[in-house]
C-alpha cells in the first residue's frame, strides 16, 4: 500500500498547498533533508481557524487546526517530491500555538498534528517535536508548524 | 576522562529523562545528527520550576531551570547513544523563556544551559543558540529548549 | 560578479557582526551546513531598533529592522567562510517578531529580510521560512532571526 493509498483509506483529502506570496519558498532541500516553511490550518490558501486556544478557541478546535496544518505540510511535501513513499522519516516539527496566557496544554493541541502524521506514515511519521506558546501568529491563525523531513533521494 | 567521569567530577547527577506521552519521540536521528524534542526543567518527569521569569521567578531561578533543562537534554542523548563520548558537537539550541512582557534578559537565563554544556563537553559543547521570549509554555514551565547534536557514528 | 561585488553594487555596507558574550558561538558548522545563532538589528553590537511592531514601531520600522538583521547574519557568515561565493543556499530562516497582540502581519515584516537575501544571493538566497509573533525579545529588539546555510566545502 502506498502512502497515497493510506491517505485515501483514512478518508483524508489533502488540502491544496498554499503558495508563498513573497521572496521565500515552501520547502528548501539540502542533501536528503527537506526544510519546510511554517504552515497553518489553510484550505485553498485561506485560514480555516482563527483566534487563540483557551480564548476564542477550544482545545478541540486547536487539535483540529493542528491536524489540518499537518495535512498542509504533507501536501507541500507531495508537491515537492511527488511520491510520498519517498518520505524516509518525519524528523522534527516545531509547533507554535497561539493561546491565552493562562493556557498550558500546548502539547495536547499539537497532538492533532502528531497523531495524523503517525496514522499516515506509521513509524516513519514518528518525529521529535517542540510545542511552544505564542501570543499571536500571522493571519491570527491558532497554530503554525514548521517541519524537517528526511527523504530517499531519487 | 570520559564525559560521564566529567559529569561525576562536577558533582552532577543527570535527571531521569522523561518519556514522551504522545505520538512523538524524544529524539530522532538523521545521518549523524540528533534532533531533540523540546525539553524542560523536569525531575522524574515533573516540572521543578513553574512560572514566568520577571514575574513569579527571578533570573537566578530561570538560570537554574535552564541548567536543569540542559541536563534533561543530556540525559536524553545518553539514553539514545549510551556513551556520551560519541557527542562530536552540540550544534545548536533554541531556547524559549516564559517571561514577563517587560523582561528582556532572556540571554542571561539561557546562559544557565550554555554554561553547563561547556562545563561538561568543553569545546564540543560550544553551540549556536537563539533565546526567545514566550508568554507561556507547556505545564507553565519557565523554559523549553530543543537541541541539535552531531554524533560520531558507531 | 562576486557576492561581495553585488553587495557593493546595491550600496549596502555590512554591519560589523556582534560577538557572542557568553558560552556560545555565532555559528556552528556540521557537514556542509552552518547553523547561525539568532541575531537582531544591530550596528556595532548595539540595537538600532527597539520596541514592538504595532505598538512603538510601524511595519516599515519592522521591515527595516528585519533587513538589518539579515545583513548581520550575512556578516556573520562572511566572518566564518570569508568568501560569500561559497554560500550554496540559504536553506531556512526562523524569524520572531516582537509585536502587539493584535498585530498579525509578521510575514510583511519578515519580507524585509527575505527580500535583501534574494537581492544579494539571487536564487541561492531563496529560503524556507517561518514568521512567528513574540511578546518580547532580548534587549527589547523587534526581530530576531536564526538561519541555516548550505555552503560549498573548501
Amino acid at each position: 500500500m502506498t502512502i497515497e493509498d493510506r491517505i485515501a483509506e483514512l478518508g483524508i483529502q489533502l488540502p491544496t498547498a498554499p503558495n508563498p506570496v513573497a521572496n521565500y519558498v515552501s520547502v528548501q532541500k539540502t542533501g536528503n533533508l527537506l526544510f519546510l516553511s511554517g504552515s497553518g490550518p489553510f484550505e485553498n490558501g485561506k485560514p480555516v481557524y482563527q483566534g487563540r486556544v483557551g480564548a476564542e478557541l477550544t482545545i478541540d478546535d486547536g487539535k483540529a487546526a493542528a491536524r489540518l496544518t499537518a495535512l498542509n505540510l504533507i501536501s507541500i511535501i507531495k508537491r515537492e517530491i511527488r511520491d510520498l513513499s519517498r518520505v524516509k522519516q518525519i524528523v522534527k516539527i516545531l509547533a507554535f500555538v497561539a493561546c491565552d496566557q493562562e493556557f498550558t496544554k500546548q502539547p495536547n493541541v499539537v497532538d492533532g498534528a502528531s497523531d495524523v502524521l503517525v496514522e499516515i506514515f506509521g513509524n516513519r511519521g514518528k518525529h521529535a517535536r517542540s510545542a511552544i506558546g505564542a501570543h499571536v501568529l500571522p493571519f491570527n491563525i491558532p497554530i503554525e508548524i514548521e517541519m524537517i523531513v528526511e527523504i530517499e533521494n531519487e
